[in-house]
C-alpha cells in the first residue's frame, strides 16, 4: 500500500468505530413528542430556521401553521411565498409592525391578544403537526402579553405537536419548560459593515 | 388621564423617539452586495435557517440553488418537500452519509469534489441569486476538500448573489472572508434528554 492509501485505510478503520459507538448512542435514545422549541438570541436565523423546519415538516406531509406576532405592516419574502401557495401551510401574519413603528401601546396589546388566541387555535386544532409562533418572544418581553398565562397554556399543551417560539431575549420561564433552545449568536453582521438589510437574507 | 393611559402615553412618546434613533442608524446602512454567509455552532438549526431564507428568497422571485455535501443516502423533509415541487429551486443531493457510514475516504473525497465542482457552476452561473452550499463546513473541517482552493474561489465570486455555507465547526479562514457569521449554540437539546432524533424538527 502507499503511504496515501495507508492513511485511507486507517481513516476508514477509525470510522467504523465511530459508527458502533454512534449506533450505541442512538439505541439510547428512545423518547418521541411533540418538542416545544426556542429560537432566541442576538444572532441572524431565528425566524428562518423556523421557516426551514415547516419546509422539513411539510415534506413529511405534516400540516404547519405560523402565526406572526410583529412583522405584518411590510412585504417580506416569507408572505411572499407563503401567500403565493396557500395550500401549503395556514399563515397568519398578525402584527402590526415594531412598537417603535406603532407607537401605540394600546394597540399593540390588542394585536398581540388576537394573535395569541389564534396560535391557541391552532395549538388546540388536532389536525396540526407544527405551530410556528414567530417573534412572541418580542412580546413577552416587552410585557405585551402576561408570561404566566402563556407558560401556564404551554405547559399543559398537545403532546402531539412541535411548537417553535421565535424571537430574541427568550423569558428565562419559557426557557426552563423548553425541550430544545438554541441561542442564535451574532459573530459577524453585515449591519455593522454598512450594509442594508437585504432581501432574501434578512426579510 | 388614567394610571394606564399615562403609561400608556408615555411608552409612545418613548417609541417615536427609538423610531427616530432607527431611523437614523438605518440611513447610514447603504451599502448592498451578495452576501458569504456563514452558518457554524453545536446548536441546531443551520441548515433549517438556510432553506427559511431559501423560501425568503423564493418569494422575492430570486432563484435559489442547494448542494448538500453530506446528507444523501437517507431521507428528509427538506429533500422531499423540494423533489415533490422541483420547479421551486435546483436541489442537489450530493452527499453520500456521514464519514462514519461510508468509511471510505476515497469515495469521500470524490463525492465532496464532485459537490464542490457543481456549487462553482452554480455560483457562476448569473441565472442564480442565493446558493446554499449545505454542511460544505463539516467536508472542510475533515480536510477532504482543501480549504486554500475553496477560500480563493469565495475571495473572487461574483458579488450578486447570497452564498450560504451551512456545517458546525467553521474554519477561520472562512469566518474571516465572511460578512454574516452566525454561531448556533446549543442551550438544550432534546438528545440529551434520551429523545430521538424527529421529522420535521432534526431531518
Amino acid at each position: 500500500m502507499t503511504e496515501t492509501e495507508q492513511d485511507f485505510a486507517r481513516h476508514n478503520a477509525r470510522m467504523k468505530r465511530v459508527q458502533a459507538a454512534r449506533e450505541r448512542m442512538q439505541a439510547r435514545r428512545t423518547l418521541e413528542r411533540g418538542l416545544l422549541i426556542v429560537h432566541t438570541g442576538n444572532g441572524k436565523g431565528k425566524s428562518s430556521s423556523a421557516f426551514g423546519m415547516a419546509i422539513r415538516s411539510l415534506g413529511w406531509g405534516m400540516k404547519v401553521g405560523i402565526v406572526q406576532y410583529v412583522k405584518g405592516s411590510w412585504e417580506t419574502g416569507e408572505k411572499n411565498f407563503f401567500q403565493a401557495n396557500p395550500d401549503l401551510l395556514t399563515f397568519e401574519v398578525m402584527g402590526e409592525g415594531f412598537t417603535w413603528d406603532t407607537q401605540d401601546r394600546a394597540r399593540d396589546i390588542e394585536a398581540a391578544r388576537a394573535a395569541w388566541e389564534r396560535s391557541k387555535e391552532l395549538i388546540l386544532d388536532p389536525d396540526y403537526d407544527f405551530i410556528i409562533l414567530d417573534e412572541l418572544n418580542i412580546v413577552l418581553r416587552q410585557d405585551t402579553l402576561p408570561i404566566d398565562e402563556i407558560v401556564a397554556f404551554l405547559k399543559d399543551r398537545p403532546l402531539t405537536k412541535h411548537i417553535c417560539i421565535t424571537g430574541r431575549s427568550a423569558k428565562p420561564e419559557l426557557i426552563q419548560i423548553a425541550d430544545l433552545v438554541t441561542e442564535f449568536g451574532e459573530v459577524k453582521h453585515p449591519y455593522h459593515a454598512g450594509f442594508k438589510a437585504q432581501k432574501g437574507v434578512e426579510y
